[in-house]
C-alpha cells in the first residue's frame, strides 16, 4: 500500500465525519473552516520525528525546533493565509537533557516571533523518540484563500525560489569536513533553519492571478504531480531552478544537483500558477514588494502528466512515508 | 528537573510570542483565541504514544483511535467549548499493517461521530512507534469559558463521576484472565473508550455558578493540585468518590481502589468548583437533563494544600512524563 492509498483510506473513513464549516478538508496544505461568517481560519499539522527527518548530531534543538515549526508555517503560507497560533506537542525519551528540550523551545519561540505567531500551548509526554507534533492554525480573507486544485492550462508554473538546497544541506550535515566549509554554511541553513515564505504567500494570495499554490515539501516531481492530479491538468517542466549552492556542493561530492531539485524536498518554496499575461507584472511586485523572485519552471497543459520539453516524463519520485 | 518544572522553563521561552488575542495561553486545558470580535475559539492538543500509554496488545487500533481523541475532546469540555474540527497526526514504524491504521481512523471517526466534530486534516509520518497527536479546535461563548483559576474559599468540589475506572481497566487489560470476565466490561470500557463529557462540559460552562472547571487526566490529587494552585486556593476532600467497577476488580486483585482513584488519572471526568448554595439545583438539572451526576469531592479552602476531613495531607502523585 502506498502512502496515498493509505491517504485514500482514511479519507474514506472519515467522509461520514465532516461538518458545514469546514470548507477544506484532507488534501490540501492546510484545513479550512468558517468561524464566523466573514473569517476563514485554516489550520495545518506537521511532525518531525527524530531518526526519520532529522539526527542530533546533524541537528541543534534550536534548529529542530526551528524546522518542526517552520513547515507548518509554509502550510499557512501556502494557503495565502497568516499563522494566528501554534500549539506544540513535544514527545521525547526518559533520560533526555531538559536543556536540550528548552533549546527546542528556544527555536521555536525564535522563528514564532519573526511570523508574528503566537504559541499558545501543547502537550509533553514520552516517547521512544524525539518527537514534534505542531499545529498551526492562521486566517485568511476569503477571496485570498488559495487551494492547489485551480491551476489551468496555459498558466505559467513558477516557484518563489531555486531548489535543493535542502538536500544539499542534508548532505553536508552528515559530512564534517563539509559542514565546516564556509561555502556551504547557505544550503545548511536551508536545511536547518527555513524560512517559510509567509510574506510572499499572503501577497500571492493576494493575486486573483495566482490559480493554484501548495508549498514543496516533498519535492517538485511528487509536488508538482499532486497539483496536477488537484486540478486535473498536466505540466511541461522547461527549466528546473537549482540552488546554486546545491550546484557548489554536487561538484565536489559528484552527485546531481537537478535531483535534489526535483526530489529532495523541505525546499519550502512556494509552488504556484498564475494566469500567463499576468506572470511578468506579478513576479516584478512580488520582487519589490518581499525581495522573492517568482521563477518560471514551465506550463500547466490539458494533456495530463509532467513532461520536461523534450517530452520525457518526469515520474514522481519524492517522499512516500510508508516505503 | 520535574515536568512542572520544564514546562515552567518553555514558558519562559515562549514568554515574547504570544498576540492580543490569544486569552488563554500554556497551562490550562486548551489554549483561547478570538478568531473575531464575538468569538471565542480553544485549541488543545494531545498525544498518545504505543509504549507509553497502550500497548498493542490491550488496546485495538479501534480502540486507540478512540482514545487518542477523546483526551483532546475532554479538554474541550473542560473549557465549557464544543469542538468543530480535529486534525490527526498519526506516526507509525516501517511495516505497520495499514489495516491496523485504517483501524484507528475507525475509532477516530466513531467517537468524531458521536462527539459532532469534524476531522478536517492531519498528517502521516514514519516513527519508532505508533504515535497520534490529535489537536481539536472548539468554540465556546464568551460568557461561558470555564478556567481553572476561578475557584474561591467555600465552593464546593465536584467531578462528574465515579473515579478509578481507567486505573482498574488498564489492570484487567493487561491480564487475559480478568479481562474475559464479563463483570469488568465496565471498567475495560472506560479505559480503552472512554466518553468525554462533552453535554455536561457544556451545561456546566452555561452556569455562572461554575467558578473553575478541568478534566481529570492525570488522577484527583495532582489535577485538584492544580486547580488550586491556578486559584491560588487549597481543598478539604471530604469523599473519594471510586468507581463500583474499580471496586469489584481490586477486591480480586487485592489492590487499594482509592489509590487508583486518587491517582490513576485517564478518568476524563470534569473536575470543577461550584459557588455552595448553587451546588444541588445544578446537580439536580445536569443529572435532569444530561443523565450526568455531579458527586460532592469536598470544599475549597483559603488554607493552602490539600488535605482529608481528618487534616491528613493528600499528596501529588498522579503523571509526571519526566519521571
Amino acid at each position: 500500500m502506498t502512502e496515498d492509498e493509505l491517504v485514500a483510506g482514511i479519507r474514506e473513513r472519515l467522509r461520514g465525519v465532516t461538518a458545514t464549516r469546514v470548507l477544506v478538508g484532507i488534501g490540501d496544505d492546510a484545513a479550512v473552516w468558517q468561524p464566523s461568517r466573514s473569517n476563514r481560519s485554516v489550520i495545518t499539522t506537521d511532525a518531525l520525528v527524530e531518526g526519520v527527518h532529522f539526527t542530533r548530531d546533524v541537528m541543534s534543538a534550536h534548529d529542530a525546533g526551528w524546522r518542526a515549526l517552520a513547515s507548518n508555517l509554509s502550510d499557512v503560507a501556502a494557503m495565502g493565509a497568516r499563522p494566528v497560533l501554534a500549539t506544540v506537542a513535544l514527545g521525547f525519551p526518559a533520560g533526555t537533557d531538559p536543556a536540550w528540550l528548552l533549546g527546542c523551545y528556544d527555536g521555536i519561540a525564535a522563528l514564532a516571533e519573526r511570523a508574528r505567531c503566537a504559541v499558545a500551548g501543547g502537550d509533553l509526554t514520552r516517547a521512544p523518540a524525539i518527537t514534534f507534533a505542531i499545529t498551526v492554525v492562521g486566517e485568511v480573507r476569503p477571496s485570498n484563500l488559495k487551494r492547489r486544485d485551480g491551476a489551468r492550462p496555459g498558466d505559467v508554473v513558477a516557484v518563489t525560489g531555486p531548489l535543493g538546497a535542502s538536500a544539499a544541506g542534508l548532505r553536508v550535515a552528515g559530512d564534517p569536513g563539509l559542514a565546516a566549509d564556509p561555502r556551504f554554511a547557505g544550503v545548511l541553513a536551508a536545511f536547518r533553519t527555513p524560512e517559510p515564505r509567509l510574506r510572499a504567500g499572503r501577497r500571492l494570495g493576494a493575486s486573483r492571478h495566482v490559480r493554484a499554490m501548495m508549498d514543496l515539501s516533498d519535492g517538485l516531481s511528487t509536488d508538482l504531480g499532486r497539483l496536477c492530479a488537484a486540478s486535473g491538468v498536466g505540466a511541461v517542466v522547461e527549466t528546473v531552478p537549482i540552488h546554486p549552492g546545491a550546484r557548489r556542493v554536487a561538484e565536489v561530492t559528484g552527485q546531481d544537483p537537478e535531483r535534489w531539485a526535483l526530489d529532495g524536498g523541505e525546499d519550502f518554496e512556494l509552488l504556484l500558477t498564475v494566469a500567463k499575461r499576468a506572470f511578468e507584472p506579478l513576479a516584478a511586485r512580488l520582487k519589490a514588494a518581499t525581495g522573492t523572485p517568482l521563477l518560471q519552471v514551465g506550463t500547466m497543459t490539458a494533456e495530463l502528466g509532467i513532461r520536461r520539453a523534450d517530452g520525457t516524463a518526469i515520474p514522481p519520485s519524492g517522499w512516500d512515508h510508508l516505503r
